[in-house]
């Protein structure tokens, strides 16, 4: 994507947190960077400090960690959503998990240098401080819904869930992440496929 | 507590997040409220709306799903500890789990109302942006945290992090809370702390 166009679509992206003028978005802007990852490239990595905050323009990533050697997976992040390791970006300790490019995907990037110079400054501090509450509590609300989804609900609502969102996960990402996503085999998962597409 | 030295300790435990001059904190301390919780009182319940932010001055509340008709114990908040079912409080929407007080509590309150009046007064804006800001960070990296050791590590791992937290949870919960918090049965937490005694 053309840097124009990135912006753009991050400045309308970002709108539903926070909006800015354009005395505001000129300076925003220029604390903007751009990242490519090929399929199959790190965003974040175990032990390695995660320092940027990224915004999806086209592609997908996933997060996942290891568990006895194989991969768990955690959450996706897609076109129009934001992706870090946000503990790690947040503490500066090293990332606890994977996060990693599902297909070829483009990002607009924020450093941790970047957002805290940006919070630094007085024409851009308390709409930086508003975007950080309004992102953080964000993800803290979708962590605490998945959280209760997972103790709560049983794995055949929580497919059905996943279905209600309207995300396109369950057309783009391989079976086995989506059965890790949803805690439970992906021999359970072509089960309960079987019986909603019988019942439907 | 009388109201005084509630005050003085909140003005403390929060400042981690935030510190307020005399004439801001003069602002803020007319919007707190106080309340008391019998042991076993409710500060949330599935189907009600949270409408405050607690701030625990002396007790303790635990956080729990009902799956099965059994309690499942997730987290607990002591003194100088935030509390509320904090996706409820900022959505509006009914609260998935319970908040119970494990002994008498007394907590500063910051009501929904008051926080929306303070985060909408000029001479306060800034601050509160920023304090809603790390206080969602704050909880965002326990979820994360929380998230990646029950992936990653045994319950053993996760016991012995507990007991290094410093935290008094081990004291003052009841043993089978504390299973439910590592995610194990109470009989296998007798056996991992048999173990860990004799290793001692």
């Amino acid at each position: 994507m053309e840097t124009g166009e990135a912006l753009v679509v991050f400045r309308k992206g970002i709108s539903k947190f926070i909006e800015f003028n354009e005395a505001e978005w000129d300076m925003v802007s220029r604390h903007l960077d751009f990242k490519k990852l090929k399929k199959k490239g790190y965003f974040a990595e175990p032990g390695i400090v995660c320092s940027e905050i990224g915004f999806v323009l086209t592609g997908s990533v996933r997060y996942f960690n290891i568990k006895d050697g194989e991969e768990i997976t955690g959450y996706f992040s897609f076109e129009n959503e934001l992706v870090s390791s946000y503990r790690s970006f947040l503490t500066r300790q090293p990332s606890l998990n994977y996060v990693q490019a599902l297909e070829d995907t483009e990002l607009v990037i924020i450093t941790y240098k970047s957002m805290q110079a940006m919070l630094a400054n007085p024409a851009l501090a308390y709409k930086m401080e508003r975007f950080g509450r309004l992102v953080a509590e964000y993800y803290l609300i979708c962590y605490e819904e998945r959280m209760s989804s997972f103790i709560t609900k049983t794995p055949e609502e929580r497919y059905l869930d996943l279905l209600n969102t309207g995300r396109d996960i369950i057309q783009r990402m391989p079976q086995h992440y989506i059965a890790h996503f949803l805690g439970i085999t992906p021999v359970s998962l072509s089960r309960i496929r079987r019986r909603i597409m019988k019942a439907a």
